[in-house]
């Protein structure tokens, strides 16, 4: 029930959001950035009571970093809600307007998408984030973080409604939904008579349960085995460089790259090089047979299964696998790639195109480091997630990406 | 089984369809209508069956005419199909191209979905439309037809593979589920590993039933309750033009009016005038307390329960609701409309940017009749349904609606 009236509030709300100018959403916004400065000292407290519990169950290190506030930390987070205020607004520009035969002047106009849910992980940065990138696109916000920093999301949560109250906006234009329990988010998926769209952002298990059972429109942001091809005619420092940059900057994330595919006329010259880089920052090589016969008897160097293939490891761990021609490169990619980024290394132009051509993936390089895969990066300003399915937004998602449009259509008494 | 193994089929070689140039598509395509046009003979006996088949389930009289395939209906078809292949193919352009400052150049790439399910009523017609319009988008089509139509698509589909025989394509860009039985659509709902978007064309049931179950995204193309308000400042010759052709000029689709909303201010004067129109064409009125008081008793009008707001009647029916002020009138048509399309009648200059401003619905008119919300009236030439959601594509769509893009990154050796 409690889910319902939350989800029936923002949507009782959501043309009075939709309405706000762009002056009055930067205001709420800049207003936002200060409230978490002033409330520091409250979202720190809460703060403490998540990170107690996180370290009373053993949360691993890694995470319990991701979940830590600190008064820095919550001053780079109003800066982030600071510079959404000075991105552009999309919302209420006319992308095109045609005259038809019959004299009617038909525009498509971006608007709001409305609701908006997403669901994602234990940090509480993502809090003011996902509300700032909503807002400045006139949605509403259901938030469903994880239950592990649900204390600092409340306290977040409440100093970004205190914002939207001093300008008499909405408070409903942001929520959090406290009980995070399993059963409560998969009453959230069927919310389709009042969210728009979902968006959940987290592992593998997370994704799939909310393709299966959200009866609202999802957008997958997806894990991803990215791969890089390197090519005959690669230039060696710079394949070398853009994988150990794309493998070793940091394993965690999902542009970081799982899977080398070496053209086999370059690969005994190229893989004893590509080893010593490697090796020397502690990752661990899955190799084939061919990979493994180019390399000899050396440490860190494993046999793959059919299994490496298809793994996403996030750790200092790639798989390594020897092909005769690009053909077969690109077969093996779009077999085993996840939709995210996938690049190849070469200096043949003809190749180079047909990679970008061939590969389906959300972004596909040449010559550069899949990392790149982020909406900063990409100019974006600001980033909800990196999308890995082919409808509405592919790749990483802006503002954009949070936007619908409507044709307006202005006749001067038209029947047909 | 059967059904996946055809998706499978699909999958397999969608990355061949996606290659197929713009030339060998529009070659296919021609052939196509050519073989539509050779093959009528076979069509039109397996459309007998159909028919047969209709006359003793007693199917209404309107369904059997949309049943019912002559030599000029296919002929109609394949002339749909030639134009598909005069359209401009909008696979392979990129949309646009930005230098980043580290100097990587980020192009945004038109590339075809993949594969594309589409689930339609007994209109044989809709079989070649919609494998016109995913081939020309070098999308593989997997079609699940109305039962009733079964025999005339299988036949239909035979031939289309024919054309693609014929040009070495892949026979399998198309496919038809033979088995129309309830259990094997919701298999195919179910099968998110090859089918990227799935399109249920058709009535409120089925709709709901595969946004309800499907785990592949869906693009939702509704009913619509479509409303025209006549605000107190309207031209009563447009006012009356527009509603007896958004409601009469063809009763059963969706982007026919069903309801109206009247400014109390011009009620009493403008309604009498209506109603002899409408009940000239036999329209049956549904109207609120205050639209009694302004047409007195007459024949043909009824009082309005709550239930005729929500209603699509697809009938020579309308509701009618009388108003205070546009802001009521907008508040009512947001709440009661299905998202399609929306028209006010006005001079008013204010009122009529209000209305398109403040309505949440895919098509939003000024002094015009709804009937115009089609992908042929709006110029893009074919369509493939009319969305009423807000992810991907809303509205009437067009070739545009069967694309995804990827970005694609030409570098020179960049890391992060």
């Amino acid at each position: 029930m409690e889910i319902k009236n939350l989800c029936k509030k923002a949507f009782e709300v959501k043309h009075d959001v939709a309405k706000l100018t762009t002056n009055e959403k930067n205001k709420i916004l800049m207003d936002a950035a200060e409230q978490l400065i002033e409330d520091s000292e409250a979202i720190i407290a809460a703060n403490k009571v998540d990170m107690k519990n996180a370290v009373e169950n053993n949360m691993p290190q890694g995470l319990q970093d991701r979940l830590l506030l600190t008064v820095e930390r919550i001053e780079d987070m109003a800066e982030g809600v600071r510079q959404i205020a000075n991105l552009d607004d999309p919302i209420g520009n006319v992308l095109s307007m045609n005259k038809r035969p019959n004299g009617l002047l038909i525009g498509k106009k971006v608007v709001p998408l409305g609701v908006v849910g997403v669901i994602y992980e234990a940090r509480p940065n993502v809090t003011s984030d996902v509300f700032g990138l909503c807002l400045k696109t006139g949605n509403c916000a259901i938030l469903k973080g994880g239950k592990d920093a649900i204390n600092s999301n409340i306290a977040i949560v409440n100093c970004l409604k205190k914002a939207l109250l001093k300008n008499e906006a909405p408070i409903d234009a942001v929520s959090i939904i406290e009980d995070t329990s399993r059963e409560k988010t998969y009453e959230l998926m069927k919310m389709n008579q009042y969210i728009d769209v979902l968006i959940p952002r987290g592992g593998k298990g997370l994704i799939k349960s909310v393709v299966d059972n959200s009866t609202i429109p999802v957008i997958e942001t997806g894990t991803g085995n990215c791969h890089i091809y390197v090519d005959e005619s690669a230039d060696f420092d710079k394949a070398i460089a853009i994988i150990e940059n794309a493998k070793t900057q940091r394993i965690g994330v999902c542009n970081a790259a799982e899977s080398l595919v070496i053209n086999k006329k370059i690969a005994s010259e190229f893989l004893p090089r590509l080893y010593t880089v490697l090796t020397n920052k502690k990752v661990k090589l899955y190799v084939d047979e061919e990979a493994m016969a180019c390399l000899g008897d050396v440490t860190s160097v494993y046999e793959a299964t059919e299994e490496d293939w298809g793994m996403e490891y996030l750790d200092y761990k790639i798989s390594v696998k020897v092909v005769e021609s690009i053909e077969e490169a690109i077969k093996h990619i779009n077999r085993y790639n996840t939709g995210h980024s996938e690049a190849i290394i070469t200096e043949n132009y003809s190749r180079a195109q047909k990679f970008l051509d061939e590969i389906d993936a959300a972004c596909v390089y040449v010559n550069a480091s899949t990392r790149f895969t982020d909406g900063n990066e990409f100019g974006f300003g600001a980033e909800i997630g990196i999308s890995t399915q082919k409808i509405h937004a592919r790749g990483p998602m802006g503002l954009e990406a949070l936007t619908s449009s409507k044709y307006i259509i202005y006749g001067n008494g038209q029947i047909r």
